[in-house]
């Protein structure tokens, strides 16, 4: 692990803009971000909903600040994209302007649930990450933070989120700057798991974890043995 | 955990059955479940191939038989299949007598590889274990052990595996029985990970452990936390 990690760069000083910022999965991600020293920006469809987003979230030792996604893709230097998966494309497609020269960490995971539990929904793209690729030309799309629990992320009294986060893509500069960022919060590490045409299995992988969940009354992460 | 698994049945009595008992993974697990006690039986396409894969796997403390792989599928209580993607639908097809009221175990990874590594194949039935269950209507399939290092598991150096099984399929029975057979070896741990519908993004996932190897010169396995 030390020899294949050597030069991680430093993102301490990295702007995080959240689309879906009122979502608990974008939420969550602001909350642990702006702990760990973050200037960060969440999104909704409209300023007042993410201003209102904002407040929520912020707290004791913590600043989060809200607009709507528009202007949060601008202001920030690397955005994540927790958005819902309907209307994912679309939504995206309207900020290539914003997003353009950016890294874009996309974490949404396309599932449907029915009476036997959740299930993985087939992407034409293959994937919500290759997806925002496809609409996104100008920037640069990073696959993570799919399996990390919302409830986990948002209860203050979690110290440490015990998980490695899968950093799937295609540029080596834009995977290092993301596992970076997952390693600025306690407990995640960030692991290189493989190309954006891997990124389907990682994303669908939630319908898996959401079935550990209800069996074992849990809020599963991944552990990656051996790294 | 504890109270999740109250009722995990008692495995050390069964036979075990590997198709494709003659490649690494299957040939691996042969050596790991002999270790454990159970009586093992490796297949191959001729049963002269199968005896001597099982030669070269018996060694200290432990005995391996061999036979073709409907000889194997007929006399084992639980059958686990590790052949390789191409042909993996026509040999099960073939097996359906053999295998008829018996937990079919399938651990089968349908991936290619190209110069940007390997990447999962897309599989019409959704998954292999899907495919297993489509021309075995009169056997239990339940997909698990795809994950799990052939280099480990070959490595008599290697005391203890260091990875959870991820255990996908839709009868209660049959899962606490892998469950359980998973638990037999050292160091793995059966989780169960979902119905079988979910087993695609189970094998796909292979794609990117591989990633993770290639990256962190490791041999990776998964660990669900909060399990």
């Amino acid at each position: 692990m030390t020899s294949a990690a050597p030069s991680l760069p430093d993102v301490s000083s990295l702007a995080i803009g959240i689309l879906g910022g009122s979502g608990p999965q974008g939420g969550g991600l602001a909350v642990r971000f702006a702990l760990a020293g973050h200037r960060v920006l969440v999104g909704s469809r409209s300023a007042e909903r993410g201003r209102d987003a904002a407040a929520k979230l912020s707290g004791a030792g913590r600043l989060v600040e809200g607009g709507d996604n528009a202007d949060v893709a601008e202001q920030a230097d690397v955005v994540i994209v927790a958005v819902p998966w309907e209307g994912h494309g679309e939504l995206l497609a309207d900020l290539r302007k914003q997003l353009a020269g950016k890294i874009v960490i996309d974490c949404v995971n396309p599932m449907g649930f029915d009476k036997g539990g959740a299930f993985a929904l087939p992407v034409e793209e293959g994937s919500a990450a290759q997806q925002a690729a496809a609409v996104l030309p100008d920037s640069t799309v990073v696959g993570a933070f799919h399996h990390v629990s919302a409830v986990l992320l948002m209860d203050e009294s979690v110290a440490s989120i015990d998980t490695d986060i899968l950093v799937v893509g295609d540029d080596r500069p834009a995977t290092d700057t993301v596992i970076a960022l997952a390693n600025r919060i306690p407990g995640m590490r960030g692991i290189y798991a493989g190309k954006l045409r891997n990124a389907g299995q990682v994303e669908a992988l939630t319908a898996n974890l959401i079935s550990v969940n209800r069996r074992y009354k849990a809020h599963a992460g991944l552990r990656v043995t051996d790294v």
